[in-house]
């Protein structure tokens, strides 16, 4: 797998940007591979949210060029037995502590127990794996390592299991994936799953069976429908946050029932 | 206009730094333009505040080096009719929406219409052009791409008018433009407007007499203004915030009055 | 001391990142040193802060590789006379406010007091010293400017004076001195002052007898005590805050005692 020139690595963590751990990760990465660059995908995670940083790297990952080298550390289980995963897929990889947070990645992908003990960097106390093993682990695949050097194939990673979406008569079911910063609510039910007939979509007590094509259309204080971003159906206010309004988090179930014109 | 080696892209939008947004727009570009650098101007403006964009950008773009290829992503009108503007003035390129945010940079610049349907990413849904067409438009210029070969020029894009600061007589009036980090108050008043004299500067009802160099100079608990880093008047407490001590807010009406000594 | 190639450049500030403090200082180093590499250690320091800012860049600089420059700007003090501190230390730069920030790294140091006005920016105002001199003194030296041509050697830069830890007894006293983003209490007391006795850790009123080895061996709720990344003792809560928890902050008193067993 050919790395860009300079190497290029996205860093996602739960590390926020007050403390000293990111500038950590980063240093022994630039210390042992001074020619990478480092894009960060985030840092906002909430602590120990290894669900949202799944949907984030899922999200954006394949956007990235082929031969990028993804880090994402969050890991509660830091310092435990817990292992350290390197898959390769789509020409890129993927580094992660073994909690379900690439779960989504797995699929057509070849993954591996990262067991190079050697690589980490002597280090006080077992609480920074970010900095002790993963960056230079990290700086190893920047370098050239190829992941067959790093360990074997496995075949039972961990894997965060979610409700699927989906059909139950002529409703449509699934949940809130994620609540943007505009308050948008992204469910995991496709757009491709709705015709152009008439639905009723609700959530949390609420409904609306305002369908648009984007924000702009939407009338002040009135919640619709649209395609997202992600090809999933998304309900928005528009200049407000609906997630706010209708008091809707994160893991709220879904209904969409398409609407039979009586005469 | 020869562009930087390697080419530079700043990054400024409404994305905010826990969602998936931001690194989604870099990695379009990163695909399409794998040698650029992407530097941020900032992703924590408030959610459509083409006003605070606009005056963040204004206030950082000179300071780039000629070449330098900004893209600012505040878009509440996102997937509506607005067009694309492209800017180019002093050496360097602006990307923006048409909704005002480029006003400050108008001046002195040729302004075009982006028409490259071309360029746009296959993508679900009409609600993320930051990722499927600025991204790409970006990159292309990034990638040598000529103004001319997006579209045409145009001689009305958006402006975003405000009230100007002027002279009442032996007052000048203005508006508070920004409040920092710090909670100072920052004006759109020339500091060269005042002279040696004595001078009440009004706020909110609050007032203060007191001129300084910089922000030491201000005894414990005490309002003060000085000659700020845009060349404007701004108002500050040492080591505090004035925006909460006096409740002031962007927007808020400041008047400048000259003391004549009587005898 | 031969810099990297390209120029490596870290920036600490407490600028924030929603104004345009940092894109500005930026903006002014890649004009002067267009081939820079600029990485954040952080922004989010506390206004005026500087004893976090010290912290912080204590705790990442020596992962950074030889030849970085590390730039430093929490400065309440801007525009006084403060004089500008260069350091040059195990073959980094660190620039800084000569107030205190760089204390923990004055130990097998040269200490410069940069004297270089031709340096400064022509700007507006004097509360912007970020970028209107230590981004042109930081580009000087990323373009390959000696120290020994920025200003002369001193011996008496501002020092933070901090209560070192100490044993009294069978006691050890010290101080919590930084509480991180998952509500870890960060202490100045170094793991390996204890053995494979049993203690009791207190701080504010509370304590611990639970020592670990990292954060998942903790049960439900229990506080614990571990080896932390700095080789400091660390308190913690497993999942949750345990500053929190216990209101601790930064600066707390922290004890502790070696328990005797009886028989």
């Amino acid at each position: 797998m050919p790395l860009l020139d300079p190497p290029l690595l996205t860093l996602l963590t739960d590390f926020g940007t007050a403390d000293y751990y990111v500038a950590a990760v980063k240093g022994v990465v630039l210390s042992l591979a001074p020619r990478a660059r480092i894009v960060d995908l985030g840092h906002d995670i909430a602590p120990g949210d290894v669900l949202a940083a799944s949907f984030l790297l899922a999200a954006v990952a394949p956007l990235y060029p082929p031969g990028t080298v993804h880090l994402a550390v969050v890991d509660p289980g830091v310092g435990s037995a817990r292992r350290i995963l390197l898959v390769e897929r789509d020409r890129s990889l993927y580094l992660a502590p073994d909690n379900g947070l690439l779960t989504p990645l797995l699929t057509a992908a070849e993954t591996r127990s990262v067991e190079r003990p050697d690589l980490h960097r002597e280090a006080p106390g077992q609480t920074f794996h970010g900095r002790d093993r993963f960056a230079p682990i990290a700086a190893a695949l920047l370098g050239g390592a190829l992941p067959a050097s790093l360990g074997p194939v496995i075949t039972d990673p961990v894997r965060i299991e979610r409700p699927a979406p989906h059909h139950q008569g002529r409703e449509i079911h699934g949940h809130v994936v994620h609540v943007d910063r505009f308050g948008n609510l992204v469910t995991d039910i496709p757009a491709s799953w709705l015709d152009s007939g008439v639905y009723r979509v609700g959530v949390a007590g609420h409904e609306t069976g305002l369908a648009v094509g984007h924000y702009a259309e939407l009338p002040p204080d009135a919640a619709g429908y649209l395609a997202g971003s992600l090809g999933t159906v998304e309900l928005a206010l528009c200049g407000a946050s609906l997630a706010l309004a209708w008091d809707v988090h994160r893991g709220a179930a879904v209904r969409i029932e398409r609407m039979v014109l009586s005469d």
